[in-house]
């Protein structure tokens, strides 16, 4: 795990051409990818599949903006939930490695995080975050503490997420 | 069901300003939201969650880019996607009608199409599109034909399912 703070600007456009970069490196190694979303809601899936041909390696995932779904849709312990809380290394790795399997993808990316402007405390502020990558040799999650808004830190978790799964792929 | 025809450009703002509007619908009457995505990748989700607030009547929902996803998290028979392909008005509404069953939620968007600039046929071309939502008293499902590129082909079916879950809340 590392910490990260970030602050300028993100623009679509260039997460959408990180979202080639990891289609090209998917591709390459015909692995599928699937992912399994909390705080971005859906923003990494979207840029996914921006590039066109993207059908033929991202089968799609969850967005578990609730507690409840991240239970239902991908497995994750609600014991791992209650110790750890949503917001943890635990639970991103948990989302990652139950999107894998629920999904049979080869390779899965998860990100939890508190968005903003509400939800974080003293233990937990606004913009911290955990991404995380499963595949069938194991994991790797990081952690990261955002310093913008509700909107620059979605795109600061997709973009991480992004490339954490570009260098799980290309590794 | 009725057609519609788009070639305006399409601002990704507007677009959050309207996820708005469907928040506060949501919220006035105390209803959870889920949404089931397919050529959207997650845009949908994306946009319900720029808002400040959206978890406390989003749940989430899925992606379901591939046959399988839609089969796996969303209970789409598989009869329904043989008999009328993953692109049709009956698969839009077994993925809403899926999502809310699945995730316990009142009220569930979804959304089926051919973003392109590939997949398309004679029969159904690049554009294709059927957005549905479901609630406890029953669906809606609208067919479109966009005329755009892959990009604005799924901002106009975003704004299409957010347009059409936002009357159903308004009812």
């Amino acid at each position: 795990m590392t910490d990260a703070l970030l602050g300028e600007p993100i623009d679509q456009i260039d997460l959408v051409e990180l979202a080639g970069v990891v289609q090209a490196a998917a591709l390459a190694r015909a692995v599928s990818v699937a992912t399994a979303e909390s705080c971005t809601g859906g923003l990494i899936g979207h840029l996914l599949t921006e590039v066109a041909g993207s059908s033929a390696y991202y089968i799609g995932g969850a967005i578990t903006y609730s507690d409840a779904l991240k239970v239902a849709s991908l497995a994750v312990p609600q014991e791992t939930l209650a110790n750890h809380g949503a917001v943890s290394a635990q639970v991103a790795v948990a989302m990652a490695e139950g999107a894998r399997h629920a999904f049979h993808a080869d390779v899965a990316v998860a990100v939890t995080g508190i968005a903003g402007p509400s939800g974080g405390s003293a233990a937990k502020p606004v913009g911290l975050t955990y991404v995380a990558v499963a595949d069938a040799a194991g994991h790797d999650v990081t952690r990261y503490q955002w310093a913008g808004d509700r909107s620059h830190n979605k795109l600061a978790t997709a973009r991480a997420g992004l490339e954490l799964l570009r260098r799980r792929l290309e590794g």
